[in-house]
C-alpha cells in the first residue's frame, strides 16, 4: 500500500479509532450491514444499524458519525436517512454518504443529490460512475459498478468537493481524496476485493470511524481507505477465492495495529 | 456432480456468464442477500439489490435478467416485485422466481400465484413442497423446508410448466428441471448444503445469470443447477462444518473455470 | 465452560433439538438473520425468517417458537413483531424476546416494553445494559454495547423477572439466567465473540430452538448459553481474527454433539 498522506498520520488516525471505539451509526444497504457491522467492531470500532425515522434523533445524539448508504433505497428508508443527516448537521456529527448506484437510477441520482444538499455530508464516497453521475445527471452508470476513466472520474470529484465543501473520495485501481484543492491518493489493495461484495460499503463505514475520531476529514477518509488497502492485499495473499477473501479480510483488519503500518 | 446436458453447453453457458459480466437485478430476501451477491459475483456476474418500487422500470431497463425471491416477504416488496416483474416482461428481460415458503402460509402461496400470473416467470424454481403448493394450494409445507416426495413434486412440477409456460426447477437430492416435456436432471451436491442457509437463493440467483447470457431456459437452468452441485460437492470435500463449507462454497464457484467442467 | 445447570439437562436438551429440528420463526435484525439462521440450521433447528404482519397467524401457527428481536426497527415491523407475539401467546407457542438497543433510545425501550407487556415472553435475553433500561426507564445504554455492572444487572435481571414472569438472561463475561428465585450462571466463551457482530443475537435465536424442545425456560435458556460458550471457547482456540471467529464458531455449533458436552 502507498499513500500520500504521512504514515504518522496514519498511525494516529487508527490509533484514535482503536482507543475511542467511537459509535458510529450506520444506515446501510442489506446486503453489506453485517460486512459493515463486522469491520467496524474488528477496528474497534462500535456499530449501530438503525434506520426508524422515529428513533433517528436520539440515536444521533449519541453517535461520533453518521453512515448513510442508499444502496438498497426505498421510500421509508429515504425518510430514516434525512431525518438522522439534519439531526446530524445540526449537532455538529460528522456525516459520510455512499451515494451506491447514482446514475443506475434517476431515482438513486437525485436521492444522492437531495441528501447533499440536506445534510451537507463531510465525505462523499463512490466509484467514479457514481461521483460523475453526481456532477452530470446525464452520466449512465451500470447498476453499482464503474467504468467510468480515472481521469475524468478525478474531475468530477474535484468539482463536487468544490461544489459541495465535501471531501470527495472516488475508490478504484488508485483512489483518490480530494477536497477540490488537495488530493490524496491510496494505491494497492488487491483486484480480488472487486468479487467480494460490500467492499466500497465497508470502506465508506470505515471512513465513518475515522471521523468520529479525526477532525481533518483529509486525513481521516485517506486513512480509511489506506487501512482498507492495506487489510486487503494482505489479505490476498493467502486467500483461495472471494469467499476466504471476505473471511481474511476481516481477520486482517482485527489484527493490523498502528505499528504495522 | 451428473447431468443430462451435453458437458458442452454448459460449459459454454459458464463461459458466456464469464465474458458478458451480465448484470442481475436481485429482488431478494434479507437472509440471502449477501450470499447471492458474493455468488454471483463469484461466478463473474454483476449484481445489483433494488427494490424500491419507483426505481423499478429504470433498473430492470439495465439488467439482463430479474431474479425474484419472496423470503422475507412484506406487502411493500411484493409491490416492487410486481412492478419489476411486470417491466421485465415488457421488455422481454428473463425472470427467475423462487416462491419461498409457498405452502407454508396462504399469504405466499397467493404472492406466488399471482407473480406468475402477471410477470409470467421464464423459470420458477423452488423445492418440492413449495412447487406443490402452487398447483394444489391444499398442500402445507413446514416453513422453507422440503419434506414432499420427489415423485409427486416432479408431477407437480411437470403440471406447473404446462399451465405456466414456465419451466420449472425442484431442488433436491436429485434436481429436476422441466418444461413439462423434457425433463433434465443434476445429480450430485452434498447433504451438507442443506445446513447452510440459502443455498436454494443462491441457485435461484444463478440462474438469473444463466437466463441472462443462455436464450434456451432448459439449458440455461439446468446449467446453474449443475454448477451448484460441482462447487457444492467440491467445497464439501474439505470443509469441516456449515460455516467453512459457505465459505468454500464461494471459493469453489469462484475457481471454477468451464474447462474444469 | 462451566455452568449451574446439570451436564445431564444441557445434553437431553440438546439431542432434543437436534431430534426434533423445531421450526423457529424469527422476527429479527438485518444484521443478524444470516448468522442466526446458519446457527439454528447448525444445531439441527429449522429457521423461517418472517415479518409481514399479513401472514404472521399462520406462521405462528406452524412453528415451535418465536425470536422476537428489536435490532432494526421501524413502525411496520413493530406491527408484525406484536402480531406475531399476540398470536404465538394465544398458542402458547414459547417466545424470546430480545430488546436490542433498550436504553439508547427511548423508542426502543418503549417497543420492548410494550411487546413484553402484550406478548408476555418465556425469555427475555440482553445484556446488563439493556435489561437495566427496562426496569428503570432512565438507564441510559451507549448503543448496543453494554457497560453496566454485573452486579447491578442481576438486581434488575431477578427484579424484571419477578415483575414479569419471564425468565430473563444477561449475557457478559458471565452469563446470568433467573427467573426471580432461582438464577443459573454460564461461565466461559472467549472476548473475540464480541468482536463477531450478532452473536448475542445468535444466541437470542438458540434459546428459541431450546424453547422449543425443552418445557422448563431456565434449563432451556440456560443451556442455549452453554451451548454458545462450549461453541465460542472451542472456535476461539484456532481463530485468527474476528472473521474466521464467525466462521469456526459455525462449524463448532454444527459438529458439537450431546455426547461432547
Amino acid at each position: 500500500m502507498k499513500t500520500t498522506i504521512s504514515h504518522e498520520s496514519f498511525r494516529a488516525a487508527l490509533k484514535a479509532v482503536r482507543a475511542n471505539s467511537p459509535l458510529v451509526h450506520n444506515i446501510t444497504n442489506y446486503v453489506a450491514m453485517n460486512n459493515s457491522a463486522n469491520a467496524l467492531l474488528a477496528i474497534g470500532a462500535s456499530p449501530v444499524m438503525a434506520h426508524w425515522r422515529d428513533e433517528m434523533e436520539e440515536m444521533t445524539a449519541i453517535a461520533g458519525a453518521l453512515v448513510i448508504n442508499i444502496g438498497t433505497l426505498d421510500g421509508e428508508w429515504i425518510e430514516g436517512m434525512r431525518a438522522a443527516g439534519v439531526a446530524a448537521l445540526r449537532r455538529g456529527t460528522p456525516i459520510v454518504l455512499d451515494p451506491v448506484g447514482a446514475g443506475a437510477t434517476s431515482q438513486r441520482t437525485a436521492t444522492a443529490l437531495r441528501l447533499i444538499e440536506e445534510c451537507k455530508p463531510t465525505v462523499i464516497r463512490g466509484n467514479g460512475s457514481e461521483i460523475m453521475a453526481l456532477v452530470d445527471a446525464n452520466t449512465k452508470s451500470k447498476g453499482v459498478d464503474s467504468s467510468a476513466s480515472s481521469h475524468d472520474a478525478l474531475t468530477a470529484a474535484k468539482s463536487l468537493a468544490k461544489s459541495t465543501g465535501s471531501v470527495v473520495v472516488i475508490s478504484g485501481e488508485v483512489d483518490y481524496i480530494t477536497d477540490g484543492t488537495t488530493t490524496h491518493t491510496v494505491e494497492g489493495g488487491d483486484p480480488i476485493m472487486t468479487s467480494v461484495t460490500g467492499m466500497g460499503c465497508t470502506s465508506t463505514a470505515l471512513v465513518g470511524a475515522f471521523l468520529a475520531v479525526e477532525s481533518d476529514a483529509l486525513v481521516a477518509a485517506t486513512s480509511a481507505m489506506a487501512l482498507m488497502s492495506l487489510a486487503g492485499e494482505r489479505a490476498a495473499a493467502y486467500s483461495k477465492g472471494s469467499g476466504s477473501m471476505q473471511m481474511n479480510f476481516l481477520d486482517e483488519l482485527y489484527n493490523l495495529t498502528p505499528e504495522m503500518v
